[in-house]
C-alpha cells in the first residue's frame, strides 16, 4: 500500500478499511459454528459506514441495530429486513414503531416497561411484534468497566426471574410473539469462560421455557469477542463455539451472533500526518493532524493502538507522546511510544482502528469529520467524503438572519 | 420556562442557552478588569453555535479560535477580523495561511517549528504575521489531568527560555511581528493562586523582553476560570483581576482573556425525556432519550452535572443512575442521584451544560445531533435544527452505487 500516494490523493487524516480482512474474519466466525444453524448479525455501531454494511450484506450478514438510525442505514445498504434485529436499552416509541412497520426479524427487549410499550404500539398498528429478551446473567466479563454489561449493576438486560415472567406475559399477548433470547455481557472479552458461564445460565432458561411451551428459535449469544490491539491472545474460536454448543445440547435453536469489533477492528487503520515535533523540557511530543475527535478510544478508554511511523530514518529513537491539535491534554492517540525522530509530513498509521473509530468521531474544535476509504480487490476507493465547514454549519446558518 | 411546551414544539432532547446569562457573565468579567485596557476573546470551542458567536460579537467580544473551522465560524457570525486570535498546538500549513490571509489579530504560537512554518508561509504570501507565544510556565493548575495544560509534561506552549529565543528570532524576521504573550494553564481552575503564579512568571518575561526592545502589546491570560457545577466556590473575580494587575505593574499592555466555560457553562441546559425506569435486582436506572453522544462530559471526565426532574410527584425518592440508550455502561449522564419515581415522558434537565456539551457531541449509534435553542428577551427560538438520518448519510450515499 502506498500510503503517501493515498495521502496526496485524499489528504489526511483518513480511515482505511480492508474489506478482504473483514471477509476472512466473517467466515472464520461463521465456520466455527458450522455444526449448527447460525446467523451473524453484525453490530452496526462498531462501524456504520454504508459501504461496509453493503459489503457485509453481500456476505449474507444480518445486522444488529441499536437505533432507528442504524436500521435506516442497514436498509439503505441493502440489508434484508428479516435479518435485522433491534437492540438497546433506550428505544423510543417512534423507533419501535418504525422497526415494527419495517417488519424486522425481532426486537431485543431490555425491560418490562419496553415490552409494554411495544405491545401497545403493536396493538395500535395491528401487527405482531416478534421479541427476544436480553437476559442479564450477572456474570463478570472482566473487561473495562465502561464496556462491561453483564452485571446487575449495569443498565443492560433483565434478570432471569423477570425474564421468565416477561416471556409468559408475551406468550399470552395477542401482539407479542417470543422468538428468541439474548445475552451480551461486555466487549473486548478475552477470557471466554464468562461467556460460556452466561450461555449455560441462559440455556437453562430456554429449557425451562420449553417446559412452559414457549419455544424459542433464536439463541442470541451477543458479541464481545476480544481482539488483539497489542499482544492480547484472541479467544480460540473452536473453543468458543464448543462451549456454546455444549450448553445447547437438546435444544433446536439457531445461534445468533452480534460481532462488531471482532469483524472490523483489525481491518481498519487511521492514517495521520506529522505536523510538528516539540519538546517541553525533556518531554517529547509528536503533534499530528488527527486528534481525539477523530479517534476517541485512547482518551475515553485509555485504549492502546499500535503506532507505525512511515519514514525513512530510524535514527534517534526515543519515547514520545503522539498527540493531536485539540486544546486539552486528554487529546492523545498514544503515550510513551518509542519512535525515531520525525519530520513534518511523515505519515503515522494508527492500527486496529476499524471499530469504534469513525463511528464515535465528533466535530469538537470545529474539525471536519475525516474521509473513509475502502481497500478491496487490490484497489482503494472512497466510501465517505471528507466533511467541509459548510457542511458543519448547514443546520445553523439560517438562524443568523434578522 | 414551560419545558413541556418546548418539548412538544421541538421534541427532545435539546440544548437551551440563556443569552441574558451569557451577557451578565461577560460584563462581570469585563468589569473586573475595568482599571486597564482589556479584551475578551471568547473560546469558541466551548460552544461554537453561530448564533451564540453572533450574540457575543454584539457585546464586542473577540474570539479565540483553535482551528480554521472556528475562524470560519467566527467570521460567518460577524466577528471583526482584528478581534480574532488563533491558538492550538496542531495548526496545519493550510490553516495558518487561511488565518494570515484573513488578517486576524495574531497567532498564538505553540512551538518553534510552528513559528518557522508561519514565517515561511508569511514570506510566500508577502505578509507580516503578528504573533504571540504561548508560554508554558510549568505551574500546576490542580484540575482534572485531561484539562491541565500548564506543566511541562503537557503538550502545550513553550518553556520560558525557548520563548525568549523565539521572540528574539521573530523580532529579527522580516515576516514576523511579536505583539503578544499568552499563557493558559488549564480549565475549571478554582484556586486562582496558580494563575497568579503563572502571571508573575510571564510578566517577568515581558519585562526582560522590553529591555531587549521587544515591546509586547497583548498580555493574554487565557481562560480556565472554574465554574460551579455542584457546590464549587467560583473564584472571586476582583481577587482574580487584582492578582493579574499586580503582576503587570509598570507594563503598558492590553489584557487579553479567553473565557469559554466561564461565559456559557451555566447559561446552558440539556433537556431530555424519561423513556423507562428499570431495576436490575435492587439497582435502579432511569433511561432517558439523551445519551453520551449528546453530552460526553460525565463519561469522559466523570464530570458532575446537576439533575432536575420536572414531575408532579415527589414520592418514593431513591438513588438511581440516569443513563442513555447507548450500548455501553460508560453511557450515563449522572450516577447515584436521589430522584422520585419517574414515568415515561417526564422531563429531566441536566444543568450547566452550555460548555463542552453540543460542541463535543457525536453521531455514535447513528443518533442525530440534537437541536439547540436560545432564550433571549423572554422568548425561545431555534438556533440549530435537529439533524436527520438523511443528513448523517449525505457524504456516504453516492458511494453505494455500483
Amino acid at each position: 500500500m502506498d500510503y503517501y500516494e493515498l495521502a496526496k490523493q485524499y489528504k489526511t487524516p483518513f480511515y482505511l478499511y480492508d474489506f478482504d480482512k473483514i471477509k476472512s474474519r466473517f467466515y472464520m466466525l461463521k465456520d466455527a459454528f458450522r455444526a449448527r444453524k447460525s446467523q451473524i448479525f453484525y453490530a452496526v455501531k462498531a462501524n456504520s459506514n454504508l459501504s461496509v454494511l453493503k459489503f457485509l450484506a453481500s456476505l449474507d450478514s444480518g445486522f444488529d441495530c441499536v437505533s432507528a438510525g442504524e436500521i435506516y442505514r442497514a436498509l439503505k445498504a441493502g440489508a434484508k429486513k428479516y435479518k435485522i434485529i433491534f437492540s438497546g436499552v433506550g428505544k423510543s416509541a417512534d423507533e419501535l414503531e418504525y422497526a415494527l412497520k419495517e417488519n424486522i426479524l425481532y426486537v431485543n427487549l431490555e425491560s418490562e416497561a419496553e415490552m409494554l410499550l411495544l405491545e401497545q404500539i403493536a396493538s395500535k398498528i395491528q401487527k405482531t411484534a416478534r421479541i427476544s429478551i436480553r437476559v442479564n446473567p450477572n456474570v463478570d466479563a472482566k473487561t473495562h468497566p465502561y464496556i462491561s454489561t453483564g452485571l446487575h449493576e449495569n443498565k443492560f438486560g433483565v434478570d432471569i426471574e423477570n425474564a421468565k415472567k416477561m416471556y409468559i406475559y408475551a406468550k399470552n399477548s395477542k401482539f407479542l410473539e417470543p422468538v428468541g433470547v439474548h445475552f451480551h455481557i461486555g466487549s473486548q472479552i478475552l477470557d471466554i469462560s464468562s461467556i460460556h458461564e452466561a450461555s449455560n445460565i441462559v440455556a437453562k432458561l430456554v429449557k425451562e421455557l420449553l417446559a412452559l411451551k414457549i419455544n424459542l428459535k433464536f439463541f442470541d449469544i451477543g458479541g464481545g469477542l476480544g481482539v488483539c490491539y497489542k499482544d492480547e491472545q484472541e479467544p480460540n474460536l473452536y473453543d468458543y463455539a464448543q462451549g456454546i454448543l455444549a450448553s445447547l445440547q437438546g435444544l433446536d435453536v439457531c445461534i445468533g451472533m452480534e460481532p462488531g469489533r471482532f469483524l472490523v477492528a483489525n481491518a481498519g487503520e487511521f492514517v495521520t500526518k506529522v505536523l510538528y515535533e516539540k519538546f517541553n523540557s525533556s518531554k517529547r511530543f509528536v503533534v499530528v493532524d488527527g486528534a481525539m475527535n477523530d479517534l476517541l478510544r485512547p482518551s475515553l478508554y485509555e485504549a492502546y493502538h499500535e503506532i507505525k511511523l512511515l519514514a525513512q530514518s530510524h535514527e534517534n529513537e526515543s519515547f514520545c507522546d503522539i498527540v493531536g491539535g485539540i486544546c486539552e491534554s486528554g487529546d492523545f492517540l498514544a503515550k510513551n511510544r518509542k519512535l525515531p525522530s520525525t519530520k513534518s509530513g511523515d505519515l503515522i498509521i494508527v492500527k486496529s482502528a476499524g471499530a469504534y473509530g469513525f463511528s464515535m468521531s465528533s466535530n469538537y474544535n470545529t474539525r471536519n469529520k475525516v474521509c473513509e476509504l475502502a481497500y478491496e480487490n487490490g484497489k482503494v476507493r472512497m466510501i465517505r467524503k471528507r466533511e467541509s465547514y459548510e457542511d458543519q454549519i448547514a443546520l445553523e446558518l439560517e438562524f443568523l438572519k434578522d
